[in-house]
């Protein structure tokens, strides 16, 4: 192959990596000869070939532009499309369900996220604008950890309202939630210290533990009578536990809340064997009963809850904002901040700051609330007609999902193949616990209207549901 | 080897490694005998032959113990004992440092950023607005890890001008350069891992290695010579080094790059080796000289280098968005990266997007390396006049940092308190490395303009140098 022929390859297999696309101007001649160490006269012969193949067009004073056709070029050469990627290794079922809720091909009944257009896009977007216009050049500096001040501000102001005791100085902004987790979690252990936490669990809290080495001690939970404190009580007793991973409100999967006096008992059984309480606190705002539940941290004079919480669930996943409730312990959560992202993204912060002060965030919460309780009762009405009448349903009394229980032996991994198969994400069982149990549940997020694809969709996953319970005790009697 | 030996083994590399230190509680038999799936008979027999071996200590009431005499036993044993874990001590000072960067008192010459005002705020504010205005109501999920492939093809695109192989499904966009260098080596080791860095390095990497209780081993490298090559290939032939975390580009702080024949025989040592490298590539754009440096990544058939760079340096600091070029390795990256803040802020990623395609990024860093290189002179002009004739400066090609030598005894955190009371903030060498002759450096940001206020603090500075060698010498004699 000439060297003008193994340029156009080269230039050929670019293109159909999408680096130049589709009406897009590529290198001059003098850029390309300098990259790739050969004449002009090489590269105006390789540009001239793909010219005349169709993949490039000369535009006069502008140079050579990929061809607006280039698609239908590519199709036509026979070219293969890049292959797929190497199967996957370990958390493969959890990193399998985030990848096909992200995809469009999907029902995502599996989302950790409300339904993407429940969130005040346009007002946020207005805020977002308003305040990058009045950034500061500096700003990046001041808005390093602990984050904006007056969003820390804002923040506190809604504990204030609720009673508790929180000073902007208290708070951590984080890059969402799950940072906010991770930090608390690394504050308070070392590799091979006993962590408790639910179970079933949100799954991020069994992933910190198995990457920070410690050890888990769960907690068993139920939809009906929420956190079992005696056991807890007992494993403190039995284990030097250092840091409890749990939610007191709407907890993820089950939905249940601890009540007051229940969170009362936890934080002083905390105080008594000097634990941690590690609080995620994500889904307060979206109760359904007269009003916002308190966290646990309300009941704390000792400062031993790290309250973690963001805006992901409530406003936008995608700014990624969050924070922790640090008190004392802050000046060790930034330090461990500073070290893994340095602060979350300034512009993000502002916007949010923004928009509680003028987007009227109450309003969009108390519209939010209505529109997923509403969907709620209909999406329950919907999943008792349609799956097997041995199902058991949660009904939470806030949040955005339900939790799906079957005899044994249904196995939610095969269920979650089965769905997939029909284009259905759901949240098997078995990325919530590590407890054999596991696998005769499901979680599914309610938060979708009930229009006939939806409606069609559950009607598929209790037939689904149906099968996998007749095929499976057929398989065991 | 029985069941229990071969337990009794891996507990003794643990404790090698140090996951579990002198006098520190080891999991209960019962715990053990859970994780390591064997009966709680066969923990108790391998409990009690480290027992008798002197590595555990069994306390009534609270199980075993590593003893604290265990240096003693792991060197009678003939193992090698660890180096010691790195003491906290740089911890807190680099906080310090940080704290009076951040604030507006301090002349910052400390600081890890160029001067805010050199980054184009005004036209990535108006991208950011022209951006956000499009932002899909989706956008939180189609933006989730790898992150925006619009913002991938793009960065994919600068590589690929430079000659590079670089798809944009080799891209993960993370939350600033700091983010990606942590993924990437939390992809690539596990604790008690060997991993090579320069000495002196980036504190951000004697950091990390800390937090993923790794052990350094650092190359030492120079102003004039550079990273010396020879001793780490000795060292990659000595220990089973999983990693080297190094800077082939203005390598922060020293200043130098290695040569493209350097960083050839770099990768091909770790060809040879089965080492990954993690390349911190994140000044390149700022170079003074002729083209843009190549990064080792270009020498890389093989796909061993994780390459990982950021916008931070060059047009935002605060919109915490960086990338590594990850390969074959995206995909571990990505999970990694889902369960620790689950992607990078979407406006952000979508704002300099917009400004890549719009903003003229290119001119803008025309204009900051000239402004760069022409405040370098000025400043190195202002340190020779300013500080005393022993004192040596460092003349990169690139970057916004000079570093600055004295002879021993140079203590330079006694200076760095000294610059402290005259309010300005530097960044004393003990921050860079665990060697001794730290004490002797300075590292000074030479980003600022040279006008009244700046050469005034370079030359208390400079006054403060000669009463810290004057005092010492004295302290000496």
């Amino acid at each position: 192959m000439n060297k003008y022929q193994s340029l156009a390859l080269q230039l050929k297999q670019q293109i159909c990596e999408q680096i130049w696309r589709s009406g897009e101007k590529i290198p001059s001649v003098r850029a390309c000869s300098r990259q790739a160490q050969v004449s002009t006269a090489t590269v105006l012969q390789a540009y001239q070939l793909l010219e005349t193949e169709g993949w490039l067009v000369a535009k006069p004073q502008s140079g050579y532009l990929v061809a607006t056709n280039i698609r239908q070029v590519i199709q036509a050469e026979g070219e293969t499309p890049p292959p797929d990627a190497p199967p996957m290794r370990i958390n493969d079922l959890l990193y399998d369900v985030f990848q096909r809720t992200k995809s469009s091909d999907f029902m995502p009944f599996s989302s950790a996220f409300p339904e993407a257009n429940l969130f005040p896009q346009q007002e946020l977007v207005r805020s977002l604008a308003s305040a990058s216009r009045k950034m500061k050049e500096n700003s990046a500096l001041t808005n390093l950890p602990p984050g904006s001040y007056e969003l820390r501000r804002l923040i506190a102001q809604r504990y204030v309202q609720q009673g508790l005791s929180v000073k902007p100085d208290d708070i951590v902004i984080t890059t969402g939630g799950l940072e906010a987790l991770n930090l608390s979690l690394q504050a308070v252990t070392q590799p091979g210290d006993y962590v408790a936490i639910e179970s079933p669990t949100f799954y991020g809290a069994l992933q910190a533990i198995e990457r920070l080495k410690l050890i888990p001690v769960e907690i068993p939970a139920s939809v009906t009578s929420g956190l079992d404190l005696d056991v807890l009580e007992e494993k403190l007793a039995a284990y030097p536990i250092k840091a409890c991973w749990l939610m007191t409100n709407f907890q993820n999967p089950l939905g249940y809340s601890l009540s007051n006096a229940q969170k009362q008992r936890l934080v002083s059984l905390l105080n008594r064997h000097e634990a941690y309480l590690i609080e995620d606190d994500v889904y307060s705002e979206l109760y359904f009963s007269e009003q916002k539940p308190l966290p646990a941290k309300a009941f704390d004079p000792q400062d031993r809850v790290l309250l973690c919480s963001s805006f992901s669930k409530c406003l936008s996943p995608g700014f990624r904002i969050g924070w922790v409730v640090a008190g004392k312990l802050s000046d060790q959560i930034q330090r461990q901040q500073f070290l893994s992202t340095i602060s979350s993204s300034v512009p993000a912060q502002l916007g949010i700051s923004h928009y509680l002060l003028h987007g009227g965030y109450d309003n969009h919460l108390r519209k939010l609330r209505t529109t997923l309780q509403h969907r709620k009762t209909a999406m329950i009405t919907a999943i008792k007609q349609a799956f097997p009448k041995q199902t058991q349903v949660s009904d939470p009394d806030g949040g955005y999902v339900v939790w799906l229980s079957f005899p044994p032996p249904f196995d939610c991994q095969k269920f979650y193949e089965l769905a997939s198969q029909a284009n259905i994400a759901i949240a098997p069982g078995t990325i919530f616990s590590l407890q054999q149990d596991a696998r005769q549940h499901i979680r599914l997020n309610y938060s979708y209207p009930l229009n006939p694809k939806t409606l069609t969709a559950i009607n598929t996953l209790g037939d689904l549901a149906a099968r996998c319970l007749r095929s499976e005790s057929e398989a065991s009697s």
